[in-house]
């Protein structure tokens, strides 16, 4: 459903800026000085309340990091609300409260909003819509494009959290767990990494739905490269790991809100890494992986166990409002 | 609810923008030659479809329309739909292709998206957000604080339109009617007025929900000024107000999005008024009343039989999902 309604309306909305798919939109002809990045995302996530966070800092992180990717820093929220007639008041406040938290310890404004009531009945509660405005000065690019064999691929800590941490605070398999979700903001850590090693970083993306296995799928699909993955260096957490098996899931594929993917020239990434280890966001960072020439449009797990397998883009359905 | 989801948000999100309460924030710390305005509104109209338009169409419309009213020039808008599991195909196309056209009418280019979907039963059908960036050149300037008595208040045409084709289309009523939407981008119409009189235009707001009263009292409620509309030259069709009639309603509350109330100097009136007549949008205008130093704070409507009566803010609940 999700691929479909994406066609359809990519099949309309026929722009350049729009094509290139990223979950920002970059635009050069706002400002001389400045690039200006432009995102939007609708949150529904199920339940609203979760170890580690809520709606309302999801519909800030989420965001704001979506702009931190592309090398932007974040400056302005728009905050639409949609709720359901008779909410709580006591919920609806404790979900502003923790938005303006998260707003104000990424240093973002809120600037403009919107609110709307539908009848009981006719929706779950509440729907929080942000959109973004981020800028960068002119010359800072990152792309696809600029990824080399050679480049190494970096994470800022374990994997899964968040997905877990929704998945379990829906009761659905009565375990219990000390799993949070990593929902951040990442911009602080990103920009520290920009001005660290402004020309080492080639590409950044949050491998938030469908996971890491996802994101890189969309990085290395179309490209000339391939990425290959060390099983051995991918940090996950032994509660994870034994969760994972439980459930049948692969923690590849599980959502994060508060990492992010950096593919860094092999020169830069020994100073982007101690970079990232010294932020709060990025204690447990590690080198992942690396890009290679050979299979290009493909990712590849070297396994711990000294075999090699594909790691394909998620196949089949994936859980529905997990943000 | 409306207003209590207002108050609490704004209450935690006190930033010296949001709290202008207009409905774009205008960004001027982006650019050293525009100043940027951004804004955003979550759809969810019901019906979906509507005589005049559909909700892919007032997505557009409604987004542009706040961004012109600011004196901007809209040029980016992002989309983030919320589909229900299920929800037909068929419609989707229509309404994607609905907000592809009116997008290449107004000019504007849809440059970033989202796409949710939530479990069947869990929401109503589709609801859309759209945020939209848009520029001015500094130094072109409108605010109610500009406002002074002796200036002119302009209206685009008929009032009600927009509701009372939303409130038909739901068939609760069983009336036949050919009232449409006045659903329409209305960009093109206020950047030829700002350009035949960039000087004379004190403020611009598109009366939407609560229509022309809620608006009016909005500009007057907190200012030295007051507001005396002249009920003759209020446009209303007369098929409108024998429902209104019918139906209990005040065409002055009727929501309508197609629609934007200019207030003048009293010198630029004429020019501005005889631009407007030249638009598609803009056929019916008329002065519909003028700003007055007395009473300050009020509207106040001389009316069709001489007598005066204030025309206060809509009290009581306003009708959910008409936009």
């Amino acid at each position: 459903m999700h691929s479909l309604i994406r066609d359809i309306f990519l099949r309309h909305f026929k722009g350049e800026i729009l094509n290139k798919l990223d979950d920002s939109a970059i635009l050069a002809k706002i400002s001389e000085k400045y690039t200006v990045s432009f995102t939007t995302d609708s949150y529904t996530v199920n339940p609203l309340f979760f170890p580690g966070g809520d709606i309302g800092k999801l519909a800030v992180c989420g965001t704001v990091n979506d702009i931190s990717v592309t090398g932007a820093e974040p400056l302005f929220l728009s905050c639409s609300v949609i709720v359901e007639e008779g909410f709580e008041t006591a919920a609806l406040e404790k979900v502003a409260e923790s938005m303006s938290k998260t707003a104000k310890q990424a240093g973002v404004e809120v600037v403009t909003g919107d609110f709307k009531v539908v009848e009981k009945g006719k929706m779950d509660r509440l729907f929080i819509n942000t959109a973004a405005l981020g800028v960068s000065e002119k010359g800072v690019e990152t792309g696809i494009n600029l990824i080399k064999p050679g480049d190494m691929v970096i994470i800022n800590g374990y994997m899964g959290d968040h997905e877990l941490a929704v998945l379990l605070a829906r009761g659905d398999f009565s375990i219990k767990s000390d799993i949070k979700s990593d929902c951040a903001p990442l911009n602080g850590l990103i920009q520290n990494i920009l001005r660290k090693s402004p020309g080492g970083i080639r590409f950044m993306r949050d491998p938030t739905r469908g996971g890491v296995a996802t994101t890189l799928n969309e990085i290395a699909g179309n490209a000339s490269f391939g990425i290959c993955l060390y099983e051995k260096e991918i940090p996950v957490r032994e509660e994870s790991a034994a969760l994972c098996e439980m459930l049948g899931f692969d923690p590849l594929y599980l959502a994060n809100e508060g990492k992010v993917i950096i593919i860094s020239s092999k020169e830069a990434a020994g100073g982007i890494l101690s970079e990232m280890k010294k932020h709060r966001y990025g204690k447990n960072s590690r080198i992942i992986g690396e890009v290679v020439g050979q299979p290009s449009g493909r990712v590849i797990l070297n396994t711990a166990a000294g075999s090699r397998r594909i790691v394909d883009m998620l196949s089949g359905s994936q859980l529905p409002r997990i943000c």
